[in-house]
Order: C-alpha cells, then sequence, then structure tokens
C-alpha cells in the first residue's frame, strides 16, 4: 500500500514540482481537487492584468487597441500550436463555448443543407445538448442523442448504430459533435476514429475540448478534426468565464460561414463600409470587441503549460489519477464508493470519478469541514480533478485519507 | 469669446469636478476625448478587479461561483435601474453587443414569423448593420435601409417613410432597430415617437444603447422599448471588451426565445438535465459561463455613474459640448472644419464630431504630435468624445486650442 512517506517521495521525483511555486496558492491545508471546474490563478497573469488594467488601458488608453486587436488570433495561435496540435490560423480566443458551439454548428449546418440529423451522445455536456437541441428546433432538424457507456464514454459502436439508425449509410447526418473527454467520468474519445466515422457517413465533426485542453495531448490536425471549441477556466487557468477558444480546420474556412456577423469579424473593420464582408481566415470567427483582461489571461496561462510541456503535464497526470484510483479501491470501496472512471490511464483524463449514493452530502462535508475541495456532479458523482500544474502526490493521499476519514 | 480663464471658471464650479479624482489619470497635459470609445480607469475597479483576482479567484475559488452566478443578473438591475430607465429583472450583462444584437433580433424575428423586412438606417452602427444583413441572409428576408440625414439622424419622418415602402401600413415589417446616439454625429433619435412608430406598424423595437449608456437619460419602460443593447466600455468604463448588457421588455419576457441555449440560461443549471428548459425571466438571456472580472468592472462603473447622478452628468455633458462646438466655431470653422453634430443641445449626446477633408491626417497629428486623442471616422469625422465623469472644460479649451495650433 503507498504510504504517505511514498506520496512525498513521489513529489521529490516530480520534474514539473516547481510548477506549482508559479500558482498563487494559500499555505492553508486545503486540498483543491476542483481545477478541472475553475483553474488556480497563476502569479504570471496576476502580473499581466495589473499590466493591462494599469499600463494599457488608464495610461495608453485606446492606442492600446493597436496591439489588442492582435490577441484573439495570436493567442488562438500559441494555444493552438502548443496544446491542440493546430496549425497557425486555426484557433481563435473570444466569446464562450457556448456562443462558439452555436456559431461552428450552426455553420456546419449550412454546409450540409440536404441532411437533417445532428449527432451526440445523452452524456454529453448540457450546454452541448442544449445548443444542439436549439438548433434543432429551429431548423425543424433531429437532435439524436445516443447512449454510450456511463465510464467509457462514446466509442465506434454506439456512435457508429447512431449515425446507421435512420439511413444505412449515415447519409442523413449533418453534424457530429462529441466530447473529447467526459465531464463525468474523464474517459477520453479515439477523437481520430470517431471523426473519421463521422466522416464516412459524410457528416461534419465539431469537438468540445473544454475538459481536455492544457492536460490530454491531441493532435486536431491528424485526427482531421473539423471545427472545435473549449474553455479556458478549466486547466490552461484563465480565470472565471475567460474567453472560450473556438477552431476552424484551415481547409474549410474558404466555405464556413458563421451566423454572427460581426464588425471585429468582417474585412477592413474600421472602414465601417456598407455590408459586411467576412474577414479571410480564422479572423471571421471573432465577432464583437473582445474581452482583452481575459485574453491575456489566457495567453499567460497557456505560456506556463507550454513552458512545462503536454506530454510532461499528462504523465503527471497520469500518475495522479492512478495513485488517486489505488487509493480509492483500497480506502473507499469498503466505504460504499466506487471508481466511475475508466481504469486504463491512457482512456482517462485529469479527474476521477467516485460514485457514491450520499455524492452529494459527502462534497458538502468535504468543504465545510475536511478542507477538501472537490466537486459534486448529479447524481451521484464525487469529481477528484487533478490538475497536474499545481496538484501534490501528497495532495492526493491527504486528501483522500480525509474523505476515508469522513465516513 | 470664450477665455481659458473662463474655462477654468466653469471646472471651478462644476458640481463634479471632483469626479475626475476617481479615475487613474497620469498628469501628463495629455487631452483625452476618447471616452466615447474606451472610457477611462477608476480607481474603484482596479481596486475591485483586484479583490476578485486574489480573494476571490486565488483563494476562494471555485466556491465564489456561489456570488459569482448573481452577477449577470444583479449588475444588470444596478445598470437597468440607474442608467436605463428600466425596471428590475429587464436587463441583464453578459456577452458582447453583438452577439446580444444577434440574440434579441433573431428571438424578435421569431416573434413577427410572417413578416419579412427589417428596418434599419445606413448611419447605424457597422456592426448592427452587419448582424441584421447575416440574419435576413440566413432567413431569406429583406433588410431595408433607410437614409437618414446625417447630422440629425433617424426622425419620424425618415422611419415613417422606410416602414411603408412596400406596405401602406407596414405590415411587413418585423423588425426595426436603431442606435439611441449615433456613433457619427452623436444625434439622440426621439426613442418614444420612433418606438411608437415601429409599434404602430406592429413590428418590435430594438434600440442600440451603445452611444448613450451613461451619459443620456432614457427610460425604456416609458419609451415602451421591447429590447435594448448596449456597450459597456465607454461611458461606462467597464474596460476594454467589457461585457455589454441586455434589455428585455417584462411584458415580452414570457414568449420572447433568445436561439443560443445555454446552460447558464436554463432552469436548474446544475441539475444538468437532459433538455433544456428556458430559465424564467430575463436570466434565459445569459449564454454561457459570463466574465467574472468583467462583470465587477461593470458593476464599479455604473456605481459611479449612479453615485454622481445622470441628471447632473447629463447637464455637464452639454455644457461641454457646448463649449466645444463654440470653439470650433470660432476657431476652426475659418480652418476647413465643420461641426457635424446637431447644434441644438437637446439632441446630441455626449461628443462632437468636427469634418474635415484632411481628418485621418488630422487625428494622426494631434495623436502624435499634440497630445490630444480624439478619434477618426471615416471618411471625414474626428470624433470629440467628452465623457462628462473626467472631461474638464479646460480640457475643451485646451483641446481645441491644439487643433487651431495644428493648423
Amino acid at each position: 500500500m503507498v504510504t504517505r512517506d511514498d506520496a512525498l517521495a513521489m513529489d521529490a521525483a516530480d520534474p514539473l514540482a516547481s510548477m506549482r511555486d508559479e500558482f498563487a496558492i494559500d499555505d492553508d491545508g486545503r486540498i483543491y481537487f476542483d481545477g478541472n471546474s475553475l483553474g488556480r490563478l497563476p502569479f504570471a497573469t496576476l502580473g499581466r492584468i495589473e499590466q493591462v488594467v494599469v499600463n494599457e488601458w488608464a495610461r495608453t488608453l485606446i492606442g492600446s487597441w493597436e496591439h489588442w486587436i492582435d490577441l484573439p488570433v495570436s493567442v488562438g495561435d500559441l494555444l493552438g500550436t502548443t496544446l491542440l496540435g493546430a496549425r497557425p490560423g486555426e484557433v481563435v480566443v473570444g466569446d464562450s463555448t457556448t456562443v462558439n458551439l452555436y456559431k461552428l454548428a450552426s455553420a456546419a449546418l449550412d454546409l450540409r443543407p440536404d441532411r437533417r440529423v445532428i449527432v451526440t451522445d445523452t452524456g454529453n455536456f448540457p450546454t452541448d445538448r442544449y445548443v444542439f437541441e436549439g438548433l434543432a428546433a429551429a431548423r425543424g432538424l433531429e437532435l439524436r442523442l445516443f447512449d454510450a457507456d456511463p465510464v467509457d464514454g462514446p466509442d465506434g459502436d454506439s456512435l457508429g448504430a447512431a449515425l446507421r439508425a435512420t439511413a444505412a449509410d449515415g447519409s442523413d447526418v449533418a453534424l457530429v459533435s462529441l466530447s473529447h473527454v467526459s465531464y463525468t467520468s474523464a474517459a477520453i474519445a479515439d477523437m481520430p476514429v470517431l471523426t473519421w466515422l463521422a466522416h464516412e457517413a459524410g457528416a461534419l465533426a465539431l469537438w468540445d475540448l473544454s475538459h481536455s485542453v492544457g492536460s490530454v495531448p491531441m493532435s486536431l490536425t491528424d485526427a482531421g478534426v473539423d471545427l472545435a471549441v473549449g474553455c479556458t477556466y478549466k486547466y490552461l487557468n484563465g480565470g472565471p468565464g475567460a474567453p472560450a477558444f473556438s477552431y476552424v480546420r484551415s481547409e474549410l474556412q474558404s466555405v464556413l460561414r458563421q451566423p454572427i456577423w460581426g464588425w471585429f469579424g468582417s474585412t477592413d473593420q474600421f472602414e465601417m463600409g456598407p455590408w459586411y464582408a467576412a474577414a479571410p481566415g480564422i479572423r471571421q470567427q471573432v465577432v464583437g470587441t473582445p474581452n482583452v483582461i481575459g485574453l491575456v489571461s489566457v495567453e499567460e496561462g497557456v505560456r506556463l503549460l507550454a513552458r512545462a510541456g503536454l506530454e510532461a503535464l499528462r504523465a503527471k497526470s497520469v500518475a495522479l489519477t492512478s495513485l488517486c484510483i489505488d487509493l480509492a479501491d483500497s480506502w473507499l470501496a469498503p466505504l460504499g464508493f466506487s471508481v466511475a472512471s475508466p481504469r486504463d490511464a491512457g482512456r482517462r483524463g485529469s479527474h476521477v470519478s467516485l460514485r457514491h449514493p450520499d455524492a452529494r452530502t459527502i462534497c458538502e462535508l468535504l468543504i465545510e469541514s475536511a478542507g477538501v475541495v472537490p466537486d459534486f456532479r448529479a447524481p451521484d458523482l464525487v469529481r477528484i480533478g487533478l490538475a497536474p500544474a499545481y496538484t501534490r502526490f501528497v495532495d492526493v493521499w491527504d486528501g483522500l485519507d480525509r474523505v476515508r476519514g469522513l465516513a
């Protein structure tokens, strides 16, 4: 059995251990297992926000827009090339994940006007399902929800069956949208295979990377992904409500037209001409005035992870979640918890879900009286988020020990 | 003729003079005439951002969402009740002006399914026209642009003619959308009358308040306005790209359905149920995770103006723009400038536009070598923004003196 000293030794041997010093963390004994919901504040971000507010906003004033205006694309490029396996000019940062899902899904449906089905899984994140439900209602399309395994998530069999539900070749499906990592079980979907299946049916593939970006390596280029969105306030540590990102594969950019025609996405923005002309490339995805403080916060968050290297972060993430599962099996299974995340580390993102009928109460007690902050997902999951940038092995040991102590 | 001493005396008598001390302003002799494009930084906002970042984000972490989650509606209520003449529960802060225009215009069109015309004026702000152009293209509707007087803006005659262009009773018009204050001339549109005309035709009225909010009093309630949006980084001093706002008249909230169905706009958000159910009231307009730093910045900006009182701000704004026009007539008219804003102060917002064939070069020279920051609007306008919260009468005098000196 892993002892607390073993966990301390793992920290001592951790090549990323010093990364924790880059974050503002109170030495109050609290254990934070919710970096997959709201990532921590990097010191660099604090300094950058102050610089933007005090020097750029207050002093340079409107003149700062000369460089601010490039931020959606430049931060997008940094993010895309370091963490998403995208090419330059394919990613832009701005708006919320939900708004971006709407823009890209709507644009994708316009590219398949003769098809009438949107496919996703019942376990997909609510806002994704709701956006597709709204689009289907507005356009008289079918939202086809398929059940995937609650632990292992969507796979070729479950998606394949959904694609073939009414037409044997899937020729009625316009769009397939899935989450790369399940917000419940942390299952990693096989992005290349599921994208290939969507393409075989002639559908476009839109991925939600919110729960994987910054902790799970990927190559949107190699996987053939058409479109993607994701959130920046989880593993990217961009801060509460920081702007999300959109990815549009280069080859699609000349034909894809997002529906919200804004001045920041038009050519010759400050000519303010009579008619909209979509800006070339990814810039078309920008809509209104971008949120500058949010953009620089995302930039700092991405820089920090890029410097550590995604492969190193992933290796630590796997070690953290593996330790968590080992301890849960030993200590918590006898107390009625079961592991609701994939046991194959290669198929698991950076959190571990523990199922327990009293999950809601357990989460409340952990937060209120045990100094442990997981999060609860209805109806019965305790989510243990293990952001590799600042979570220590001893945090996993102590945190699970406190869960055990609660029982 | 007004002397510099006269201007200093006006500042000495200004009941709002001390408000300037609430803003971070370098004592470098620069004169900022662009608060209508990017408002200045209030000290209170600087402190509040630091509090949110250091205490709420870094320390309280995810627990801060317990109160953050109310910000879109609570900041909306503060804004609506103090500056818009709205009732509680009618305003929400979030997303960009452009996204909000899209959401509300799209929802309005859904309420008039048998009508096929959107009416706005050719002088309306580009992003407004582009959003309507996009919606018209997507739905096969007509975007009917009418020419209003370039100085006086849309009036009953010009709007009336547009409403009656094809059907004598305007029964083909679904939506009328106008800016309350013109971004070019600063003309104030007669909101009650033009709204009434739209309603007479059976259309809905959507107002863009970006260039009036915080400097021009209004009562959305009394004017019978259906829908409105506006920007918070101009007179509200919310910071670069701060979230915009949406207004939906109470009486419409039970029937209006915005198109982007997000988890933050659904009932029982954290139950994450299988189907979207729109949250009751204005909350439905919230879409994805709101930007917290932006929201608190808007809150501080609104608080500051509300404390000063909109009537006092308006009185000072009128005095500032009147002084500007007097000096422009005396000093600049002989140099080829003409006033391109209404001369009736009651019909003029808080900036003055000066027309000159070399406006672009003049603006560049003013910024680069005269320490004066106006802005240029193609093709031939120098915009002098006179935010009443921090602009002094002597700034107007000195600034126009420097323009004169340039010639």
